[in-house]
């Protein structure tokens, strides 16, 4: 593989053509001044091959998944995503086309949500690829959607469908049977390339719609536990109400003993947020205007942990961390 | 070792206790907003164990060497530093008083440079430990230290001294004979702990004392490169001019074959700069209020490339590429 200046100038430097800051990714840093009146969030998540994607996974989708679960960390804030740092640990013995791909990934997305890439590191490693990624947006000043301002009596709701990350996993570990192909493909799909809910994110924050919100990466429960903790609630979920796609449904009918574990799964990257009880008709029409479907799950107590029932009232034990890394 | 969330409370956490926008690492993302009129500098930089440290080195060390090398490019762009997000991928396998000596790192050069950790990403890896950082500062709007902004005529400049940084790796990788301790222990030191020039920055972009700006990092001669490449100059250097240490000196006076090792070597973390050749009196005044050595080393003149000239005005081959990592 060439030397890291030239892998820069050939592959990056052109992702950085929209970011004056970026000074053509031959500096020290980069420049970045925000509106008048905005803060900026930022955020830095880390993807190991071997942990987090697989040594076959195509690498155009390893570089959208690497940007988009950055992306999520913003659209959970309310953030209008501007741009990122990219830092990449290659192994020495991995082939120049994989980074080709790589940053045709990264050009695919970058037109997709309007983000330019402004700077980073490229070094290399006797080990597994390791990339990280520093994304960056704005939100008016003070205003952020957080974890943890969940009030008790806030409705939960959920975006999108809930277990298509794990259960696509699942399927490209060949750990799940009888699925028909065309469902495979939709879930391993959803798996690898997660949607940021950026437009929800920002229509919640500008509209005061959320209490609290969050993005959905290790697990609805682990989650749901992070905003109850933090806002010293309990949180309860209605597991019959959480939305499925119909591939996850087709494979909850085969093997009831799945819906647990996709409650505890983990890389969904849809937005778990806390609503005023009274908002619901506002946040049908936001899904319908998102074409988007928005749908509450539960509620916010008094009280610590979370709780989720079956159809019949009773506690559903859900295995807990769908992604703890240790 | 234990997982991720309670790795993150027990050491982590108590780093980020100074900053409001970390929202105690419980969040997604971290929130910042810079004071009027200023820009953000944002960097990131990746240190991969086996690549830029020595399995062996003191953890708290290698924390201090991964914030201070992106200090150091803060630095090279004359900005007041602030914050970092950190991502660390992590070998299962590793004793957790490592991360807490690494965490005890972080904890001294937060107060030694006022910044606060502002949020990141704990994940394992089945490799070697991997570490990135991101920084960020801020210069007033519209104006940083830039490399490409140097002028035909411009006297260059260094701060401290050269070579020590490579002598260091050397030293530690058992490569040099004939040092005494006290030196030895000087040049690991160096190699092992920079110190970022972030005062020298400050100086050189608040009074207009500098043209072209940037940390020697890749090694004297390649940087300098930079700076003439993208400035669209030629580089000159006299080699008796490059300030050494005594270390280094004595080093050299043992092995003058080492001399264009020491300026094709990396790691020193100095500012190399270009200045008016009429600011000599300005930089002389400022290197004796910081208490920081600041030396003319050469000039940069219309044309290509860098040269380096020996006591007798002949071209000095220097080895190129002191850390080119493929």
């Amino acid at each position: 593989m060439r030397g890291e200046f030239e892998l820069i100038a050939r592959y990056l430097a052109p992702l950085a053509e929209g970011a004056p800051g970026a000074l053509g990714l031959r500096d020290d840093a980069a420049l970045y001044a925000p509106p008048a009146g905005q803060s900026l969030v930022l955020t830095l998540d880390t993807l190991v091959e071997g942990v987090h994607f697989l040594p076959g996974d195509p690498a155009d989708l390893v570089a959208r998944k690497l940007l988009r679960v950055n992306l999520s960390d913003l659209a959970a804030m309310g953030a209008a995503p501007v741009g990122y740092l990219l830092s990449t640990a290659w192994p020495r013995e991995l082939d120049e086309s994989w980074v080709e791909s790589f940053a045709r990934g990264l050009a695919a997305d970058q037109a997709e949500f309007g983000v330019t890439l402004y700077g980073g590191d490229t070094v290399s490693t006797p080990g597994p690829a390791t990339l990280s990624l520093t994304a960056f947006g704005t939100v008016p000043e003070d205003r952020a959607l957080r974890r943890d301002t969940a009030r008790a009596g806030d409705a939960l709701w959920v975006s999108g469908t809930i277990g298509d990350g794990a259960l696509g996993l699942a399927v490209l570990q060949d750990r799940v049977e009888d699925l028909d192909p065309a469902d495979r493909a939709f879930l391993a799909g959803r798996y690898r390339l997660p949607r940021p809910r950026l437009a929800l994110g920002r229509a919640l924050l500008e509209r005061d719609l959320a209490r609290a919100a969050l993005d959905v990466s290790d697990g609805l429960v682990a989650d749901l536990g992070h905003i109850a903790q933090t806002s010293g609630l309990a949180g309860l979920v209605e597991a019959e109400a959480v939305p499925l796609s119909p591939a996850a449904q087709r494979a909850v009918e085969r093997d009831p003993a799945l819906l647990p574990r996709l409650l505890g799964g983990g890389d969904d990257y849809e937005l778990l947020f806390a609503a005023d009880p009274g908002a619901g008709p506002a946040l049908e029409a936001l899904a319908a205007e998102l074409d988007l479907p928005l749908v509450r799950i539960g509620s916010l107590e008094p009280g610590r942990g979370v709780r989720v029932l079956d159809a019949r009232g009773e506690t559903l034990p859900v295995p807990e961390g769908g992604w703890a890394h240790f």
